[in-house]
């Protein structure tokens, strides 16, 4: 039997969220009904609400940063019971058959995967995401939060976590190596935590200097700014592993020569306009430009146990429902340390 | 006692080559002396004589794909006998105690290797290269070329073979592994032979079918020209490993689009304007950009055994020391399957 639940809607690009009623469908054999406690506010989230990666799909309720706990279980659930803390990421399907499913990688599924918001299943149903009360899920879709992480810190693990986690591990992050993190918000936050708890010396890039002293609580060795004259001159080969937060435009040459021989500067961001490099500044340390797109679910669920492990958590604002386009507002002035949560109890 | 010897000479960046006189270096303790059979003309050659990426050296003699015969030796000398087959490829000395000099990865030298022409050793003497009659080199810089090569078709080896070769191992070519060349010149022709030496699947990517049947000939089991329409469109998702041999400017984000998952694409060549690409064609697919610069002192014998060993050679159009100027132009035109090569014998 499906559900109506309480969500925050946007009905086209331009409008303020107001809250509505969705219908989430009845609990499949094999899905997880997840009551939400918390949803992140990822920047993708505003670039979806906005059509700015268009074309939506609306009404949109976003969200893809979500902790919860299990409230039902399908007649085959074997992973999870009620009770259960939970969280659910970008996607929630996947075709389960290609090779990058295969691999654990559903992030890069040759059908598509199905993302947790403004997309279509494969049975054609619109998918609504975190900014909700509740969602239903298939099990392997669905992550676990350790006992010992919060809801509220843990919830942006969930996209932001995984995004920064894995390019890291795929770089093969250890001792010995130097990384920069360039930009202090929401996944650089992480990035830095991360790269540190696995053993590498960390050097913030950021803008100014504003958030240099969370950078070196977070475990940055290091700290730059770019309004200072000279600070890439200085860095010139000093880097094994770039990780790119950012999305506006930047000068690739100018971080590449900061990479060592056989470096590699890794964007995780999506800027909108085409970014312009010169090959000399590859071939003559053989550096590798490259980009990574959130991670799998089995990696998203080693992020979040060594999360617990390593205490590594986002540093959360906690908003109401009420507050999200304000949030939105300031997500985009990049005035937010350093992440917004959406406290779901404030929605019923 | 320093030689007078016998060279082709550029006096600016727009003159035509004279024959002339240039001063060779005593043979030191640790100096190899080669009798020039053969030089390579290599398009690098034709960027340095004309300036295009000054400040040039003149008089200026051009030529790193030298092919010879050892004609004297130092008294430490224990590599090389009199009347060995040698080579000399795009350097002839470098600090020797960097990490990538350590590594046997001289072209990356910290302190900047010396470069066989138009540079200047650590003593500040101008270095002239292969257009000429006689080179002494270091023991340590010198290549051993097997007895089962012939010089003329040896020679491009030292510099379009290493800078092909070096690459297809060090991402690790093998069979199973879907690699596409770009472009079927000096360089792709010997990319398609190692490529497909080392049993990947080879697909040549040119312009036009006028090579089809030589590009096949070489190894590959594919052809495709750009004038056709739809031809990257096709190739979507298709590679592991680009090697990119053109200095032209390219659809960046069309070719990127042809990897799969986790592929690469390796500039050899270097374009004069800045190359574009959206961020989105490498994180959809965790796909890398990268460059590389000919290959070690270690590598480039390993090449040459290599082709030895697969008899592995340019195909090459020898021509007189009074043909440069028009081989040149031809050059430029990419009129010549698929390198020419100067016969020194012509000179004296």
């Amino acid at each position: 039997m499906t559900t109506q639940i309480s969500a925050l809607l946007t009905h086209a690009p331009s409008t303020a969220f107001q809250q509505g009623t969705i219908t989430r469908r009845a609990v499949r054999k094999d899905d997880v009904l997840i009551d939400i406690a918390y949803a992140g506010i990822c920047h993708s989230d505003i670039h979806n609400a906005r059509d700015e990666w268009g074309p939506g799909i609306y009404p949109m309720v976003p969200g893809h940063e979500i902790a919860g706990v299990v409230a039902e279980v399908g007649s085959q659930v074997t992973k999870f019971k009620v009770g259960d803390q939970v969280g659910v990421g970008c996607f929630v399907d996947s075709c389960g058959q290609c090779d990058p499913c295969l691999a654990g990688e559903e992030q890069f599924c040759e059908q598509g995967a199905v993302m947790t918001y403004n997309s279509k299943d494969y049975d054609g149903e619109v998918t609504y995401g975190g900014y909700s009360t509740q969602i239903v899920v298939k099990q392997d879709y669905v992550l676990r939060i350790p006992e010992t992480l919060a809801f509220e810190t843990a919830a942006p693990l969930l996209c932001a976590g995984i995004t920064t986690y894995s390019p890291l591990r795929h770089w093969n992050t250890g001792p010995g190596m130097h990384v920069a993190v360039i930009g202090m918000g929401g996944l650089g936050h992480l990035a830095v935590q991360y790269a540190h708890a696995m053993g590498a010396h960390v050097t913030v890039v950021s803008q100014t200097r504003s958030k240099e002293e969370d950078g070196r609580g977070f475990g940055a060795s290091d700290y730059r700014a770019i309004s200072e004259e000279g600070t890439l001159q200085a860095l010139r080969g000093t880097f094994d592993l770039i990780i790119n937060t950012v999305s506006a435009d930047i000068d690739v040459d100018a971080f590449l020569k900061t990479l060592k021989l056989d470096g590699t500067m890794v964007f995780l961001g999506l800027p909108e306009r085409p970014q312009t490099f010169s090959v000399f500044s590859l071939t003559s340390q053989r550096r590798s430009l490259t980009g990574s797109n959130i991670g799998g679910i089995k990696e998203t669920q080693e992020m979040l146990d060594f999360s617990a492990e390593h205490g590594i958590t986002a540093q959360v604002e906690v908003i109401n429902a009420d507050q999200v386009d304000e949030a939105y507002e300031r997500v985009v002035r990049s005035d937010v340390r350093y992440r917004f949560v959406i406290d779901i109890s404030s929605m019923t």
